[in-house]
């Protein structure tokens, strides 16, 4: 991590100011984290809010200027016991860490000492003088929902003020792009205590880009040879333990619903569904690579801390699929993917290298636990998918450990706005499933032989795609995927039925149009327009309506034309159809 | 009932041959159903197959002879208890029948009498002689899964040899078209023990079909106004107990799911999320009406026994919508409804008045325990619904006591492949919902208001209505929605170059085509298609690569041509996008 040690140093400082203000509290832990840091503090009953972040801040700029150095200090148990004997979470930390017989250090700066492992800046050389204290947050001690809840402050610290300024910009962006205000904003989707927490509902305006990005990869898909199934969303509790997902999955499945003799659940993927489609009829050579892809609704148990918009969430919608082939069909399907994966991203506007990379995660051949045993498949899985990746010239790092327990994958890294990096999904090499669900096909000399199968996505869960396209978008999304993509704004009452013709003629078009029949100036008709992000304008007055012609203004704030409505459909229509970014 | 007498009388003869034959078996009930009679048994011991059920048959005609009338004879419950000693069954019966101060009777034909409450021919005058046994089922004794099961004997008797045999060849006719023999045949769908009862798997054939299918009603529905939405398939029961669905739908709802704080269930329909969606902002009344639509997956606990092909699933999509408008728009609201279904119906060939027609549901003032209590309400929405039935003068009958709970609805009444009628599903006037979810929207004057709902569908469940169309065409789908649309056959290997060359033509028009390079002969190439029912076959020899032509093959066998390429897709085209039944 960049900075990391300078914003630990920074934690420091937070938490000698915050002690300085208020004695009784108690510190716990401060770790750096991605360009930035937190404190956890157990405030008792002080009661913390946004305007005292202010107050700590001025309070660490003067303790700053007293601090030279970190002094460090190896001490007892015993002694750190009696320094800290009013403080539980800081005893826990020490009755751990010397049960694993750690020597217990604390690092000094001017009057603040704190129990610590290390890891700090030399103040005398670089002032911890550019951070900002960002935002105040409930977190659980130690993460579980069984402790006390503390009081979290988060701040960043950087070595210049350009630095500083620069990411403090970075957050406001981002937070301006974040998914669920513009998804409140523009009305795409809503959340309801009845309903329940983590599902989305998608109002009218989200569900348009859904049925888009939809239709997109099924056609997409269908074009480069998968065959689209569908299957039930839940099954048996068997198929689960029949492909070995149970044990790994079952603390983040839903819980099992009886019914008559059977043990139903909601499924946590697709694989086993789509081997029992497999399964259901003979498959020969020649039909492979075989590929089955569903759009298929999965149900995962997600903490409720962890639930965040569309982001994350109980229910999803993966574009899936698994692709039963050959050992030797292995690297040519692959590539196919990657084909299939890159053609789509771009369409996203995302540049290979600058918005996504690949992560080639890897078994480790000294954990059977967590990894399948079968060293001679791992390594020749290993191969391929690194192989594909060489040999295609594709930006990619290892992740050694990462792979799935019955083989290696590849991820996709996508950037998200706010410089995160994050697996959106992966594509898989699967050695193991085939075994157990005795999966078989029919050789070129007739005899029976194994397929082996890749799991994949195209664009990973749809509710995933739309958070990122809104925050990548800002909510101006390409028009194909916008849900009006036309408003007709009448310049007055005179030109309403003008308007209204327009309307007509645009509709049955298909395109999704809207008409502002309010009794509005044409400023405020056009602000409202380009608050919804909505791609164009058509305005029509007095001389529009004699020339029968429309006059078009951007969201940009462009105006072109007149354009006779014909050339302004088929101008849409073209950059609907060929999905562009302008 | 026709023939109810008739079929009643010959079970009575059934039971007679069977006690003949097997003096220890337990006669227990046989009613008439709808063309026919069953017999339920409880053989003992006793294996019976399918080959008993000629040598039954032919005592029956043996019998048969002997009987003169159906004499009715009064007894005391006790000498009823005497004589049935020996059959709990029947015990069963009498202690009812006695219980409720009902007369208990026997009737006696030649040397058989059988506990009855009435409804037979007189066999002097009507013989008992145009008779068949169709099969053999299980049936648990009173239709619980709790109780012993039993041998249930179909059957079916008729007053004509001429009846007898078109009723038996409409069975043959029924069996072919049977949408699980058909589907199995096609290779539509499949079932897994894994997986689960009731819980279909489309195959990439089956999933094309419904692809279209839904693609169709989505399209249709959004160019007349509909607006989809999506919402999850869950929700927490708090939902269905606001929405007063839980006290009905309860014990065919799937088990509760508790996830933290929450109890889940999986949603047994969809209105409540498209109430809470509309209450997620404020509406006004020049939104109305608001029609909200969703391919909505929903999930029913049915019996196992009742669990039938696609026809009778656990869970289904249904095509769903809400219309939230006033009072004085539903008339024209369920006009535009009906368009709908009827524009829908006519492009799968249905005539209305013959494949279909309407029942008005009414509720009945008299039972306010299963209808809501508001007797003007129910009075104002008969009246809509009945006002537009008749101006549209629409083919309907009146359906005393089977509206929802919620108020009075049109259901659509459409014949199956075996004659029955059944309810397809339904268009409902909803005056109750709209005030347990205090549903809103600002009217004219600026006044709050009321609106009330119709919940409708388009063309009910996609699993149903896919099973339908499976019977209606017996598997030669209209070419829009057959799975394969065209098959290239080369005559022999020379061709297959140019054959493989159309494919990739077809493929990129949109049309979906196979190739069929095996080495057979044309002939057998020819019976294959056939076989799948695919739309065309395209046969290309000499002629055809020689002329840059393609010779064009029905699955009706009629062949024509040549055409050019450019001609064939131009014409295929047309009867797709028309969606033709040709």
């Amino acid at each position: 991590m960049k900075n990391e040690k300078l914003n630990h140093s920074c934690s420091h400082l937070l938490a000698a100011a915050v002690l300085e203000l208020w004695p009784d509290v108690l510190p716990t832990l401060g770790p750096a984290i991605e360009n930035g840091f937190y404190y956890d503090f157990d405030f008792g009953n002080k009661k913390v809010s946004d305007d005292d972040l202010q107050i700590i801040e001025d309070k660490m700029h003067e303790i700053s200027l007293t601090w030279t150095n970190f002094e460090r200090e190896e001490i007892e148990p015993k002694k750190a016991q009696e320094i800290y004997k009013n403080n539980p979470y800081k005893l826990e930390l020490i009755a751990e860490h010397s049960g694993e017989g750690e020597t217990i250090t604390i690092y000094k700066s001017g009057n603040f000492s704190d129990l610590c492992r290390g890891g700090h800046i030399d103040p005398s050389l670089i002032p911890i003088k550019y951070f900002k204290l960002l935002s105040l947050a409930g977190a659980y001690w130690r993460g579980s929902e069984k402790n006390r809840m503390l009081t979290r402050i988060y701040g960043t610290c950087w070595s210049s003020q350009k630095e500083l300024d620069s990411h403090l910009t970075m957050i406001e962006e981002s937070k301006k792009r974040d998914h669920r205000t513009i998804g409140k904003d523009l009305n795409l989707f809503v959340f309801s205590d009845l309903v329940g927490k983590g599902l989305p509902l998608l109002t009218p305006k989200g569900a348009t880009i859904r049925r888009e990005l939809e239709r997109f990869v099924v056609d997409e898909e269908l074009k480069r040879g998968y065959q689209h199934v569908l299957t039930p969303p839940l099954a048996k509790t068997d198929l689960y333990k029949t492909s070995g997902h149970y044990p790994y999955y079952k603390d983040t499945m839903y819980p099992v619903m009886k019914i008559d003799d059977e043990e139903l659940i909601l499924r946590p993927m697709t694989c086993p569904h789509h081997f029992m489609l497999y399964k259901s009829s003979l498959h020969s050579y020649k039909e492979l690579p075989l590929r089955y892809a569903e759009l298929s609704p999965q149900y995962r148990y997600e903490k409720s801390g962890e639930l965040t918009g569309l982001m994350r969430v109980r229910m999803f919608t993966l574009a899936d699929a698994h692709i039963f082939a050959t050992k030797e069909q292995a690297k040519q399907v692959i590539s196919e993917v990657l084909d299939l994966i890159q053609d789509v991203n771009s369409i996203f506007g995302m540049t290979k290298g600058q918005d996504y990379r690949y992560r080639l995660s890897l078994g480790d051949r000294s954990d059977s636990k967590k990894f399948y045993k079968d060293d001679a498949a791992w390594e020749y899985a290993e191969d391929v998918l690194r192989n594909v990746l060489t040999e295609r010239a594709e930006p990619f790092f290892d992740g050694l450990g990462e792979a799935a327990f019955y083989g290696p994958k590849i991820d996709v890294q996508v950037k998200k706005a706010n410089g995160h990096e994050e697996t959106a999904f992966t594509v898989q090499y699967d050695f193991v499933m085939p075994t157990r669900f005795d999966l078989k096909f029919i050789d070129a000399d007739g005899k029976e032989s194994q397929p082996i199968v890749i799991h994949r996505s195209s664009i990973g869960a749809f509710e995933r795609t739309m958070a990122f396209l809104i925050e990548k978008f800002a909510g101006a999304f390409p028009t194909w995927l916008s849900p009006i993509q036309v408003k007709v704004l009448p310049i007055s009452e005179k030109h309403q039925q003008y308007a209204m013709e327009i309307v007509t003629k645009l509709r049955s078009a298909g395109i999704r149009t809207e008409l502002d029949d309010r009794n509005e100036s044409l400023n405020s008709k056009i602000r409202d327009a380009q608050m919804e992000k909505i791609p164009y304008m058509l305005i029509l007055g007095e001389k529009e309506m004699t020339a029968q012609t429309v006059m078009q203004r951007g969201r940009n704030g462009k105006q072109s034309g007149p354009f006779s409505l014909e050339e302004f459909i088929s101008n849409i229509k073209k950059e609907i159809d060929d999905k562009l970014i302008v």
